[in-house]
């Protein structure tokens, strides 16, 4: 564990059941006299009425407000930089995304663009922005990528055929939301592959070589939490308690991310994003029990500490056997989630793997926090397992 | 268990064996440009040369200072506001607070009177600062207040013979650094007051009836901690080990109840502080046990959570056992601890209890929170315990 660990997070959340509804009542604290506020959100979100108590809620404070739709899943430069173009008429005193990880990381994104001379290409790494931006609220409907609490932000950049992250404290919101009644509708794919990577995000947090005290914490409740609901919120996604815990378990694990930083997986993952598109989740969910496999032999004690807040009866087990448990039982709800396994499926070939190792060799602010060394014959063993299925 | 609940704490954590030398490493973060900081210390502290290391660092970087000696443990009204009259000539971008809870407490209240037009006396009370203070660093010396993570300072007010919260998220810091080093010297008596102290905000915390997922993580988490170090940090005071179990323990004491706030034993321990200047460590260590067998009836499922965290088997156990025994291991360590356990050694004599129980029954902030209600005579008992040993 490190020696020397920090901690930061949103400067203020708000939890349960409608707090969507109290929203106007924190904006004081935010800033004095907002005047106009930009919502962020997609048509999908917005069909289904989850902005309308918003735009209610700002009416009646005598907010103007406009609302901006053209975030795209996964969403590209372009397709950010075109959206500041579209919405730097105004002057904002507060942006409001409602959406998944595509929205929020959207959200923080503009906000630091409105206030800095800066491009997307001149922030892209770690603290590179100069200086703060427009106050944000974000509030997640899906759990998911904890993107609410971190100070990172991810975009898929076509060209080099990747995803990039923003990494900048001036990225944290000033107000979070997490009302589990929006993440209600969630359709069965999204929260199977949304949860995977929460999970992921803890499971990769707690074996980390920056885990710490505080990354611990959250990680083992965030595992706690989504061990205790996944399968429920997937099955009966109307179950409110099943859908809160989620939506607390995922603010975890990126709370857990951002003290300790993911890993292997999440730099496996990012050029399936970047070049073939496989959405986030599902990448993060086919390769986590293969990296963990693979990482076994360097990390056998924490993945054995991860058995028992998962549910995992451990008694006269030895350490290995526990953690082999611990993938089985990931396996077992990969199955139960019906997330795909098979990279052919995303029109990924045998020829492709060199240049995808070559990929994720680059994410090596990720690579750094696994626990085993992957040379790119390792990480190309490890994606040719998901073609071999 | 509430359904809405809330989470704020310090913007940024900074934890770890000698961090304390990495200050000025984050103050770009804090403010571009600072010209003149306020350090506030203790003479005791000084001595021991924990502020050396910062002049020195804000030298290098050019900052001017001055140094700030005058708060008294456990400060009144008048010790601040003419600590405020002596500093109130120069204007400071920074206060960096070193200390226990009382020069802690003191600097948030500094911060915000230096920048509104408002006296102690208009902001006692919840949400009545008007605007943001200067911003702080707080660097806790005790393990201990939590005072760091909260957004509640305590003043002493002699006149009602009691001590009175300001609550205000204003009060806030910037950045808390958690060097466990800082502790290291701390004196038997005061790691024992101290560290129960930040025992009882976390298993209030975790009765209260505003209890709910994020107090209740921090508050066992912070069980699990102190109750793994608090004798080790008392008999063997140099262990590095133990000293920041309990600072971190403490911190997320802190942040329990800035999530569910304190109850019964908070409350009756301020008239002990206010009127016979028990430490308020002490105060809260004498009333723990006696508080939580009056509550036993009402809160035997959550007294008996706290048993495994505290490292209590509980196998076989009945639910009531289970917190009978919680409540027996608070007996065994203040006995360890060598706390008092009289009364009659701070001056209360029988014919004081009424008016005692009178002072106690104002805190309504915290008693709301307490599980069981409390009657006039029910405090008056609770006190008698203190006078019968
Ligand atoms: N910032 C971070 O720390 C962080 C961490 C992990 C991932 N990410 C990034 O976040 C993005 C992925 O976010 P995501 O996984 O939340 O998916 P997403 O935001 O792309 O959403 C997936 C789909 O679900 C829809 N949707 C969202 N909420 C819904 C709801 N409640 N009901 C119905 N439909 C809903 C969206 O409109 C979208 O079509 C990726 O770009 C990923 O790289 C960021
Ligand atoms: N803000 C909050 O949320 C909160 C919570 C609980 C208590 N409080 C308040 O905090 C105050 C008590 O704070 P405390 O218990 O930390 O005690 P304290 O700050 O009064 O310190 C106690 C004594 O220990 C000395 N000391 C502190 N650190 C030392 C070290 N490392 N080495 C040697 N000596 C050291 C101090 O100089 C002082 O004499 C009270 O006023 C109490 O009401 C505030
Ligand atoms: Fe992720
Ligand atoms: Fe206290």
């Amino acid at each position: 564990m490190l020696t020397t660990y920090q901690f930061q997070t949103a400067a203020r959340i708000l939890a349960g059941e409608n707090t969507l509804l109290q929203l106007t009542d924190h904006l004081a604290a935010i800033h004095p006299h907002i005047q106009r506020a930009l919502i962020l959100t997609q048509p999908a979100l917005q069909e289904m009425g989850y902005t309308s108590s918003i735009e209610q809620q700002l009416t009646d404070k005598g907010i103007l407000f406009d609302v901006c739709t053209t975030i795209l899943p996964e969403p590209t430069e372009q397709n950010i930089e075109e959206t500041f173009a579209a919405f730097s008429e105004h002057k904002y005193e507060l942006l409001i995304g409602l959406g998944g990880g595509s929205v929020l990381d959207a959200t923080k994104i503009l906000s630091v663009l409105m206030t800095n001379d800066q491009r997307i290409k001149d922030i892209l790494g770690t603290n590179l922005v100069e200086h703060p931006g427009i106050p944000t609220v974000l509030i997640p409907t899906t759990s998911g990528t904890g993107s609410e609490v971190t100070p990172n932000a991810i975009v898929t950049i076509p060209d080099q055929e990747l995803k990039i992250g923003i990494v900048s404290s001036y990225l944290l919101p000033q107000l979070v939301i997490l009302d589990p009644v929006l993440t209600l509708g969630l359709p069965k794919p999204i929260t199977a592959a949304t949860g995977m990577d929460a999970f992921t995000h803890s499971i990769e947090s707690f074996i980390s070589n920056k885990a710490n005290y505080f990354s611990d914490m959250f990680a083992l409740e965030s595992i706690r939490l989504i061990s205790a609901s996944i399968i429920e919120a997937y099955e009966n996604g109307a179950s409110i308690s099943a859908r809160e815990k989620m939506l607390l378990g995922s603010t975890y694990g990126g709370m857990a991310l951002t003290a300790a930083g993911t890993a292997a997986v999440h730099a496996l993952a990012y050029p399936l994003g970047g070049k073939y598109g496989i959405p986030h989740g599902v990448a993060n969910s086919m390769l986590l029990p293969h990296v963990m496999e693979f990482n076994m032999d360097h990390c056998v004690d924490r993945l054995t500490l991860v058995a028992e807040p998962m549910g995992i009866e451990t008694a006269g087990l030895s350490p290995e056997d526990a953690a082999l448990r611990v993938i089985e039982r990931i396996r077992e709800w990969t199955a139960k989630l019906n997330i795909p396994q098979d990279l052919k499926e995303y029109g990924v070939q045998e020829k492709d793997l060199k240049a995808l190792a070559q990929s994720a060799s680059e994410v090596t602010r990720l690579l750094n926090n696994n626990p085993k060394v992957l040379s790119l014959e390792d990480m190309e063993q490890i994606y040719r397992k998901l073609l071999d299925v």
